[in-house]
């Protein structure tokens, strides 16, 4: 950390910071940088605000990221994560597909063969819900656990679902193959810390408001609790505009990929709020180097009793597992966990 | 709720719209606007995402408000709440302070005293601290717990503090005269329906990118959790300006008081994160008709491990509360819980 | 628009909505939806705000669009706009690249070459810098016009260039293939009508802050000035987050695409701030059906004296130009005006 | 600046940057501050954007402020603007208002003369309106401009009004006491200058999307055109939160005030669009130290074709004058300008 004072600090000044920073028990060296005093001391524990408060302080530089254990997977090929049969982060491209809130058991199954067939590697589906409104559906509960269970299966594919209380954990990750930690629940420490302790991958989403740093940090409370496989997932900002849900911060994926070595999925489908802008985001994330995409298909989307403005029906599902297919081969990518597929006819990005 | 067809919706749409609203249970009107068909259908259980996605429909206008049992507090004088012997919303300015954490028992017992005597209504402190990083300060605990409650008692003030696990509101219900909710866990609604059940008051903090749907919805959780004892506390909105930490709004407290009967406070400290600003946004908060604030004092701002940048020493504090006095009595207010003390000399508004 | 009273009101305040809305000229329908009275007014002239005002009303829905002009460009095949030989819109990708300033014209003119030989559509150069300090490098004024003017001749390019005074309009338009009205400037009214009558293409970059409502607003105002070659230009989003300078609203790209008939180009360089991101924004770009691409490129972007963190030396340019193309073709487009170039070795979509 | 070195960059790269910063004339010391290497380099013109792109650089620390003109306002007293008879940061609270758009001559000398007796130092009325949609009302031009002179000169009271291209200032400036720059126009840096030039004083309005620094420097621009005369006005920023139309920074108020001399208003009517919170934010920007208000004002709001939801009737304003003297003379201040006026009955502040 850099402590610089102010040009017209006095001596005394320069004293009295120096002797609160040793009073802190910090290694303090001194500096000048052109006419100025600088002190420099060693060390991330120190609250940059209580320094920036000592008179005769003009600024205080932090330097060293504050999630050094996230920062310790930037290794050659990375920390990819393995949920089941499915590799997230391994250089190829992941999908997890599902519906948002797990209904009728028949039409779950229906959904979970196709997005299996369609050569999604993981199955999503809610059975926990977390809803804006208590007087909204708050999912199946327990038994919509089994029914998730019991269709991911019968499909072979692994499943994520959504938890959002410390006491469910055991509950879930007895069943679960991945726990997703929704974006509502980012900074939710006591869960992730339970979470975490579960032994299974994490699928954290990133809060709507969150920054990078933030996001982070709550990934590093995971890491600590000594849990690495964790999988980031970014799913749109809160923004002004309300064309779309959330504004899709597509830049944090190449940042993220060049800083660190867990996957970074996105989720196109929260983003949008809207099923005609899910296809072309869920490229654009590709084509900026995702390891990976979470996308609500159902089988007839206009009766779902959540979310149901977002959902893919399945032509649309398999036009764009194809397309994201094309995308990935781009980079010499495939799709992890795919099934061969009859690829449907070439789509135009955007049409008029 | 108004569904309004496309002007060039034909017969076969409109009635297979009329159709899928009818299958849902629904009792359908029809009605002409211009040369428009427009359907109208009460209940608001329907979610308008799914009316909006069917073919042939422009535009779906829900009417009410969904946060019927916090609209169901305007009532006439409005609707306070006790904690201890303050009293909320009741016509007076409530003033909560304390440190931002817990720390050694004699200091607090310092900073209680003096807020006390200072006219404080209840006294806070941090025991359960919610950090962004793992490697902070977590907080004192169960023992930092005693500590406040021995505090808060030897003063006679009421007492707050946060919490943020379900698992531990048993423990801090206990002995704490409110239990404070933080920004963070203003959605985690396992948490908001656990200590709603504790039957203790809750103050509320609103989401730093919460809207006012978001925040009432909270709300209405813990009062269809059974407890109707929620005091309401804006502290800030994140935003793209970093000159104070989270921008005030402060047109939500007028805008809240036009329409619900819980008290509405405000956290000048949170928001300011700079103890200069506190002052000046904790003023501006009861001219626009705050039923109280909440801030950090400290004896020593500069040795704390927590928000340092943020706690009023105890000479501003003592002046913000003659300030905040003479504002009151403007409109016919006083401080609740108030002992009379001593008014130090007037300050200048703002001192260049 | 529909005007909906409140549940409660009496024939008296019915009248009187009524009555008010007469006075205007208005025809007005009354129609019931359940036990309320809506009103329906035709035309869209008629300030929502107004109405919403008359005791009685609960809810003003206005109906269809603010911006006619625009949405009349929706046409089977669109509304491409031609800038010299460069065609945008019209089912190819555009790539309009240079340097942020204009220097030295020796290395404009190597800027130049380059880009033109890589596959670029038209060049670009900033001459009359919108600079957010006055104490900045404001630009190079009317000489660097005519370097930019040798150069982009020299090559065959077609170019572009800023301005920000209503008065500059008849100098530059004298020389530009194309005018680019800088974000700062979208709701510059004055500046957008005389630059519109210039009867040159525009670039309408959007603001920083605009929603998309107000930038096609704005693109509306060039329109009722006469001028239909308006390319609309996606820049970035100010956010709270910081990694990226503006967050690239890559959703907004399908969104227009799906209504309106102009082209719509993304500005990776402006949004990432960066030049590491910008490949990867761009490829996200072209994958999410953007029509083009502007792009600062510099011969040795440590030297220059504007914006040099995001300009993409020469080798990165050439390897995003592969890239584009080859995602281009996954939906059957070609580069617009490009010419062969010898594809350097596949790039991976983010390395770690 | 301080350029601070990775902690593995070598020599060579440590000569490398030297050897930039050098070729650019600067002055560079070098410190070691621990195992690092740190270049210090006095000016600030150097971007520190192309220095951070030199290999081995880690973090480049600007310092000093960017504004300097607008830094050196800071003086004891401050600095005062003079609007005719008016005085805005002299220790008052000085009060536009006015009705957003001139109308009716008969209509527009009503309102002035009652806000005038009401005790508003100035007058406003827009007469060259910005409208975001080009088929909106536009303004009533030359002849308002007639109206607007004649109605402040008969009333005594100097006159605001809002222009937006250079070419109306020497029009404007002949009658105008002051020269209103619109929040949309706050970057359009060739409007600053024509208008700074023309020696009337300025008040500017923050964009709703500027932080701090480049209102500043918007600021900065007129000083540097030779013109001291500038009020600042906040108006609201613009964010995802819709239950005020702005979101009004309240606490920029108190920073400003601390750290630059010249005065710094409110316009609680544009941020709060509701006519509704326009006490409340006044109150709160009176009580948070702000110099002055402005305010839109009309006899019969419900007609007016401009704004009408967020204008204040008669009775309301003058409330709201009796309500901002009590309030100033909290500290010692009174209204610039005031006529004295009989008071009406004291209001709360916020009736449920």
């Amino acid at each position: 950390m850099i402590i610089l004072l102010h040009l017209d600090a006095g001596p005394a000044e320069r004293a009295a910071v120096r002797a609160a920073l040793q009073k802190l028990g910090l290694e303090v060296e001194e500096a000048r940088l052109g006419e100025r005093t600088a002190f420099w001391v060693e060390g991330a524990d120190l609250p940059p605000e209580s320094v920036a408060r000592l008179p005769g302080v003009e600024k205080v530089v932090p330097l060293g990221g504050r999630a050094p254990l996230v920062e310790s997977t930037r290794v050659p090929g990375g920390r990819p994560v393995r949920v089941g049969g499915a590799c997230f982060g391994g250089g190829q491209v992941a999908v997890i597909a599902g519906p948002c809130t797990v209904e009728e058991p028949a039409a779950l199954r229906e959904v979970a063969r196709f997005v299996a067939q369609a050569g999604a590697a993981a199955l999503r589906g809610g059975v926990f819900k977390v809803r804006t409104s208590p007087h909204n559906y708050q999912g199946g509960g327990a038994s919509a656990l089994r029914d998730l269970a019991a269709a991911a299966h019968e499909t072979g594919l692994p499943f994520f679902t959504e938890l959002s209380d410390p006491r469910q954990v055991a509950e879930v990750a007895d069943v679960a193959d991945g726990l997703q930690i929704g974006a509502r629940h980012m900074q939710n420490f006591p869960l992730l810390i339970e979470a975490a302790r579960a032994g299974k991958p994490l699928l954290l989403k990133r809060h709507m408001s969150a920054d990078v740093d933030e996001w982070l940090l709550a990934v590093e409370y995971v890491l600590k609790a000594g849990n690495e496989q964790v999988i980031l997932c970014e799913r749109g900002l809160r923004s002004a505009e309300k064309h779309v849900r959330y504004l899709l911060d597509i830049g944090v994926v190449p940042w993220l990929k060049q800083r660190i070595g867990l996957p970074v999925i996105v989720d196109p489908s929260h983003s949008a709020g809207d099923w005609r802008l899910v296809g072309p985001l869920a490229r654009a994330a590709v084509a900026a180097g995702a390891d990976g995409l979470i996308i609500e298909v159902h089988h007839r989307p206009e009766t779902t009793r959540c979310d149901a403005q977002q959902a893919l029906p399945f032509a649309d599902f398999a036009r764009l597992m194809h397309d994201v297919r094309a995308l990935a081969a781009l980079d010499g990518r495939g799709l992890a966990g795919a099934q061969p597929s009859t690829p449907p006819p070439l789509q135009r990005a955007a049409g008029a």
